[in-house]
C-alpha cells in the first residue's frame, strides 16, 4: 500500500515515467521474464538506474538486490497506481480528424479506457457509426454523460468552442478531461483537465537537433 | 548563449515545461504583458517559483528582481533553444487515420514544423491530395526525404510494418523521429526517436481520479 501522503509527492514525470515501465513490464510479461533490474529498466528506457529506483521506492522496498523486481508484481503494483486495473468509461466530444483517429486507436481500449459515447453538432454525423458506435448530438450532452456514467471525457473539437463545451461537460458532474484543441481551458478547481498537445515532441526533436546533435542520440 | 555543458544538462521534463513556457509567453504576448514573474508562470504552469527560475537559469541571469522577466525577450529566448525561431520540413508516413489528423493539425505548421511530404503504400491513396500535398508511393521514400531535405519524419503507420519503415527512414540519413505507432522501434544511436503515446495524459487521469480526488484537481 502506498500513504497519502507518498501519492501526493508524486510528481507529473514520475506518474508519466510509471507508464513507460508499465508498457516496457508488459513486454517483458509476455516474453516471459519473470525478473528484471534497476539498471535493465534504466537502459531501456534511457534514466540512471538511482531514478528507476527512486521511482520504483514509493511502493515501499521490494525488489531483491542483485535479483531485480518481479516482473508480473511490479507491473500489477504500477497498474493499481495507475488505475490501469480497472476499466473505465470515456467519452468522445468531436468527431472531426482527430476525433477519428481517437475512436480507432487501439491502444486506449488496451489499457482500459472505453468510449462508449462519441458527440457531435454536425447533422450529417449525428446518427452515424463510428466503430460500432452511434454518434449522439452534443444537445443531450449533460443527460448522456450522467445516464451512462461517463469518468472521463475526450475533446476533440476546434479550440473556438472548447471552452463552451468544456462548461458544459463540467455542470455534467465531469472530474476528468483531456483535451486536444490547441487553447488553454479554464476548468473550476475540482476538475482534473490534461492537455494533450501533439507538437511537443516534434519540439523534443528540434530541440535535439539545434542542441545535442553530435553523432549521437537520445531515444526513449 | 547557453554553453555546451549547460545545454547537456537540460533533462527531458525541462525541455516539455520550456515548450509550455513558450506557448504561454505567446499568449501574454499576444495580450501585450511586457513582463512575467516566476510567480506568475508558476501559478498558470501549477509549478513552484522555484522550479521555474531554476528552469530558466538555464539562460544566464536575466529578468530582474522585483519586475520578473521581459515577456518577448524571454519567449525569443526559449523559442531558439528549442529551435522554433526557424522552418523544419517534415514527412509524414502513412495518412490513416492518425496520419490524416496529423495533416490538418495546425499546431505543427505555427511551430514551424512544415509538412512537405506524405507516403503511404495504399494504391487508392497514392497520388490523392491531403491539404495540398499529393500523397508519394512509399516505393520513393529515401529517395524523396534526401532530394526534399526532410530533416523530421513523422511515422503513424500500422505497428506491425513500423519497424520496416523505421530502418529506411534511417538508410535516408534522418536523424529526428517521432512515432505515433505504438511499438517501441529501433534506432541507431545517432538518431533521436520520439514516441507520441495518446494515452499516456488519460493514465495520468486515471491516475488522478484513483489517488488525488478529495474535491480539489490539479491542471495543467
Amino acid at each position: 500500500m502506498i500513504s497519502e501522503s507518498s501519492k501526493r509527492r508524486i510528481s507529473e514525470s514520475t506518474i508519466h515515467r510509471l507508464s513507460l515501465y508499465y508498457r516496457l513490464l508488459s513486454v517483458l510479461e509476455k516474453e516471459s521474464k519473470e525478473t528484471v533490474s534497476s539498471k535493465e529498466l534504466a537502459e531501456r528506457e534511457k534514466l540512471t538506474p538511482a531514478q528507476v529506483r527512486k521511482d520504483l521506492s514509493f511502493f515501499g522496498s521490494f525488489g531483491t538486490r542483485g535479483l531485480g523486481y518481479p516482473v508480473s508484481e511490479l507491473k500489477r503494483r504500477i497498474g493499481e497506481i495507475l488505475g490501469l486495473d480497472r476499466q473505465w468509461s470515456v467519452a468522445l466530444i468531436g468527431v472531426g480528424n482527430i476525433g477519428s483517429a481517437l475512436v480507432g486507436y487501439k491502444e486506449f481500449q488496451r489499457q482500459g479506457f472505453n468510449i462508449k459515447l462519441i458527440f457531435d453538432n454536425d447533422q450529417r454525423k449525428i446518427g452515424s457509426n463510428h466503430k460500432g458506435i452511434v454518434v449522439a448530438d452534443i444537445k443531450n450532452l449533460e443527460k448522456e454523460l450522467r445516464e451512462n456514467k461517463i469518468e472521463i471525457v475526450v475533446i476533440a473539437v476546434p479550440a473556438t468552442v472548447a471552452q463552451y463545451i468544456v462548461d458544459d461537460v463540467v455542470k455534467a458532474g465531469i472530474k476528468a478531461i483531456l483535451n486536444f484543441a490547441p487553447v488553454n481551458l479554464k476548468v473550476p478547481e475540482d476538475v482534473f483537465l490534461r492537455n494533450e498537445n501533439m507538437s511537443m515532441e516534434l519540439e523534443y526533436l528540434s530541440f535535439a537537433l539545434v542542441n545535442l546533435f553530435n553523432g549521437r542520440g537520445t531515444n526513449r
